[in-house]
Formats: structure tokens, C-alpha cells, sequence
């Protein structure tokens, strides 16, 4: 990357209250691409409408942003001064029990898609279960699915053994979107070294994420201390490896962390009421380029703060999604 | 057309008990592209699945077929001994009570919607209504909408005036994929005069039917008659808006006639309980190209025979369906 290259900011991971004013902070903070969540627990039918609203969103917004089906819409979206929004799945419900589904989703413009999110799923299971058994038959078959159709897996939210098998079964290299290493913070939703590991064996991609509840000293995490959590994951990732999955969940209505939680698969209340508070130097999509600050701080070099904050996603995504 | 040009020949309707024997007929009989019903009354997600089955198909036999989404598929198909087929649907159930459904639907391959079938739908009336007050409030926005995205609008099946209100609302040409002239056989199913005029005035496009049903004499209704019947609608239409539209049910079995006409919203017996025997020379795709004698011999020249065999719905679909 030359000294004039216009930067590729890429963040990995958000799941906003989507708006206009939004879009507009993601131009301001020089975003190039974001993934951006569409659902969790709904079905086929109710996800369709989730895009049905995205499509809405695109057309209202279209001076701002522009549906990413690939690589291309990156540069496409660099080049109109726009932001390419990817659309991605934190739960593979969508698909219901069938596999047909994933190709369906795919060509609705679905480009990422976990397979677990915290419970067990048809597919695999989530951190949260007391026993993961791995990857399940259905999985198998949607791991090779989404291999042959260029949807990419996410690991994000998936149990120890569930990532592992993914990883080892998929033919294709993997993501875990949005998660810390877990011995920064110890909670099983982070990353622990086994599956950080396997990643970079297989020329994975790790997003690092801002939402307090990954972070070493949760809301108060400083910048700096960010940028040395950075070092630790690139020490195994590699900076080419690393990237940013911000979890940012702007302007949710605090009932959407139930939502995202609790979905309807129990009548308990399983879930703090609202979304914990951000680290002040992380709010919004205006903050995401400041997080070089911290990267350099740590002693990251300029191209592989580069790498960290976009150009390690451009090229796995690069690599990963076939051209439209 | 040329001499040497590689004839093109398009069915422009067929509902078949889709298999690999029939798409062998297909190449045998030299089709170029078919538009084949996906379905009649399935919601959005039943037809969903009806989607998947087409994928695998396409997959199965990708040696004689494709999905076909513009005009350029006719091209590629004719270039690799492949026979294109364009996904339609008889009716809107499919798109519920969304009109955000029909832009889904058009990116998971749909290219042609029939606004009603035979019925009272959200969007207009069918020819068995005693009464047909004409496009809906839905009606007019889903013509909007599949002429902002470039599917084509099929009134077979509509009621004369829902027809003639659909003509004069698009904003671009709409077709009768698979009717005959009213006055040769007395059927509203058929499409009376005004609705043809008004097809032509809008270089609208009318495909003939093979159903008996529809031809003047029935199963016993000869090639030449057909050829007749033919120029008689070319004296409407032109050649260069006239094609076929078969209506082939090749190897259904006898219940998916009263899927047809009863899907699930009567328990009345209504329809016939098998379908009619087809004339001796219109029974497969084999059959297809024979059309030309009995079109030749009622006057039609060579580059109207080819018109109405194939080059008018080639025409048709290369103003019509944007370039993917």
C-alpha cells in the first residue's frame, strides 16, 4: 500500500438502528465497507423481509451506500465515495432445516452467515451450551454448501469444538467476525488460542471487537489498551489476519439486546435490560479510524495498521467472494 | 434473418412434469429458451422451494439447460446446444401482500408474472369472475414495480377489462404468453379482440396456445386450422408480435389439473379429472418446429414463420428484460 492509496476502513461486525443519519456518520468516519447484521432468530419469510427493508434502505440512501455482493462493490463504493454494505446473518435460522435456502439467501445478497448464535442450532453450537457436540450432519452439508456458493462461515458466538470442526471442515478459509481472545476476557463468547490458532492456519481472519463486553476492562478499556489486546491477537493472527468486527449497535432500542439474547426460544429473562455503555472513544462510525491510534500506539507499523483496520478484510473478502 | 442463421425457437408457456426426458425433447426439438411455470398458487415460500427444485435441476442436467435471466442467456444457450428456460408464475399469490416480494422473486430468477389466474387476486380479476372491476390498489403498484424491475407483466388468465387496464397502465409492453383469438373458440379464456388491439398498440406480444381447450376444434383441431387461426391473429398483431405459448403439461399427472383450477380455495370439485388429449401433432417438444408447416401453409412466409416461432419473443425479451 502506497503512501497515496486512498485507506480502506472495513469494519467487520455492526448491527445498528439502521437510519440515514447513520449512513451519513459512516461517510464522515471514511467507511468503505461494513457487514452489516440482518437478523438472528427469524425465519426464511420474516429474514426476506428483513432485505425487503434493506432494499428500501439502499434506494433512499443510494448516495451513500450500495449493496456489496463482492469485492468489486468495495472498490465500487471507494470509487463514488459511498460505503459497501454487506448483508450477514448472526444465526443460520434463516435456512430453517433447508439447505436449498443458503443458495436462496445467497442470491438475495446474504454474504455472511454464522452457524451458531450462543444455543445450539441445527447446524452446530453456541458458546453458551453446557456441552458442544460439534459440528452437526446438517452442518456438514451447510459448511459445504456455502464452500460451493463463496457465502462465508462465521464463527462468531460458536462453541470451542463447533469452530474447531468448522474450521477443519470447511474448505474454505473462515471468520470469527467480532471476538477478543478470551484470555483478555474471560468469557467464553471471546476467542480462546486453540481456535485463533486453527484460523491462522487456514489463513482465517479474526475482527476484534469494541463491544464492552469483549473488552479487557469492559467500558473503561482504554485506547491504549486496545491497541496492546491488538498486539496479543496479532502475535498469533498475523496483521494480515486481523481486522475489525465492531459489534457497534447504535441507537438499538434497549429491548433489542432481549431480542438478540432471549429471541423467543425461552420465556425467561435471560438478559441484562439494555445495551452497556461504549468506551468513549468508540461510539459511533466517527470513531472508527482513531482506532489506528491505538494500533500504532502498540506498535503496529502503518501497513499493518492498514491491514488492521481494513485491508486484511478487503483481501479475504477479496479471495472469499466470488465476483458477481 | 439469414439463410444460414441458426434458427431460434421459443415457447413462450409450458407447465410440464419437468425431467431430464423432457429436457432431452427440448434440445432434440432445437427450443432455444421456454418459459416455464414455476407455479399457480403457492405462497411466497412454497415457491421458494419450487426455486430450490428449479437450482437443482439446473444442476442436474446443466448439458441441456439454464437459468435464464436476460436475453444474453438465449444467446448463450443457442451458443452451447443448451436450451434456456425462464422462470414464470401464473398467478401472484407468491408475492402475498408484499411489494417487496416481487424484486425477491425477480432476483431468485423470476421473470414473468401473470397478475391474475382465472380468479379474483390482490391485483386484478380472472376471466371466471362474474365480474372483473379492473386492477387493484395493489394492482397498480406491483405493475409499477415489475416495470421498474423489468418482469414481464402475462395476462393470460385475466379478465378482459383487469387485461385492458394492465395494457394501458404499464409503462412498458406486456404480453399474453398462451392464448388464441376469442371469436375461434368460445372461451373467456381466450383473448377477445379489444385486448389484442390494444396489445398491439402498446408492441405488446400474443402467444398462441396448443392447449385444446383453446384451439378452435379442440384435440381434433388440425395443423392447417391452427396455421389459419395463426394469421388470423397476424392480422392483429403482426408476425413480428406473435409467438407460441404452448401450454404443454407434458407427463403431469391428472390431479395438477385441479391444482390448476382449484388450488386450495374451494371444496368444490370444479375442473375435469384428467387433462384433454393433445392434438396427434402437438405433444412434445419434439413436436415444436412442425408448427412451421402448418404456419407456412396459411401464408406466412419464412421470416414470419421464424417470427412467430421464436424471433418475436427473442425480440421481446431483449427489449424487455434488462441486461443481468
Amino acid at each position: 500500500m502506497t503512501a497515496d492509496a486512498p485507506q480502506v476502513l472495513i469494519d467487520g461486525l455492526q448491527y445498528c438502528n439502521w437510519s440515514r443519519e447513520i449512513f451519513e456518520e459512516m461517510r464522515q468516519g471514511g467507511l468503505t465497507a461494513v457487514h452489516a447484521t440482518v437478523g438472528y432468530h427469524e425465519g426464511f419469510r420474516e429474514t426476506v423481509r428483513h432485505l425487503v427493508d434493506w432494499r428500501t434502505r439502499f434506494r433512499d440512501n443510494e448516495d451513500l451506500i450500495l449493496l456489496a455482493r463482492d469485492a468489486g462493490d468495495i472498490e465500487r463504493a471507494q470509487a463514488s465515495n459511498r460505503t459497501a454494505i454487506f448483508l450477514g446473518l448472526q444465526n443460520p435460522m434463516p435456512i430453517e432445516d433447508d439447505i436449498g435456502l443458503i443458495e436462496m439467501l445467497f442470491d438475495l445478497g446474504i454474504r455472511f452467515m454464522q452457524l451458531t448464535y450462543n444455543n445450539q442450532s441445527l447446524l452446530g453450537c453456541g458458546w453458551m451450551e453446557e456441552e458442544d457436540s460439534g459440528i452437526t450432519r446438517m452442518g456438514r452439508e451447510a459448511i459445504a454448501e456455502m464452500n460451493r456458493l463463496g457465502m462465508i462461515i462465521d464463527l462468531s458466538h460458536a462453541g470451542e469444538r463447533t469452530a474447531l470442526e468448522a474450521i477443519s471442515l470447511s474448505q474454505k478459509p473462515v471468520v470469527v467476525s467480532h471476538a477478543n481472545p478470551r484470555w483478555l476476557r474471560d468469557s467464553n463468547r471471546n476467542v480462546p488460542r486453540t481456535v485463533m490458532q486453527a484460523l491462522r492456519d487456514k489463513d482465517g481472519l479474526l475482527g476484534l471487537s469494541l463491544y464492552p463486553l469483549h473488552l479487557p476492562n469492559g467500558a473503561e478499556t482504554t485506547l491504549n489498551q486496545f491497541g496492546r489486546m491488538a498486539a496479543e491477537a496479532s502475535e498469533i493472527m498475523g496483521a494480515e489476519r486481523l481486522g475489525i468486527g465492531s459489534d457497534l449497535c447504535q441507537g438499538q432500542p434497549d429491548g433489542v439486546v432481549r431480542w438478540m439474547r432471549e429471541g423467543r426460544w425461552t420465556r425467561q429473562v435471560q438478559a441484562m435490560a439494555s445495551f452497556p455503555p461504549q468506551p468513549s472513544w468508540f461510539g459511533s462510525n466517527l470513531d472508527f479510524a482513531g482506532l489506528a491510534e491505538g494500533l500504532l500506539s502498540a506498535g503496529f507499523g502503518k501497513a499493518e495498521t492498514a491491514s488492521v483496520l481494513g485491508a486484511a478484510w478487503h483481501r479475504f473478502i477479496r479471495t472469499s467472494l466470488p465476483a458477481g
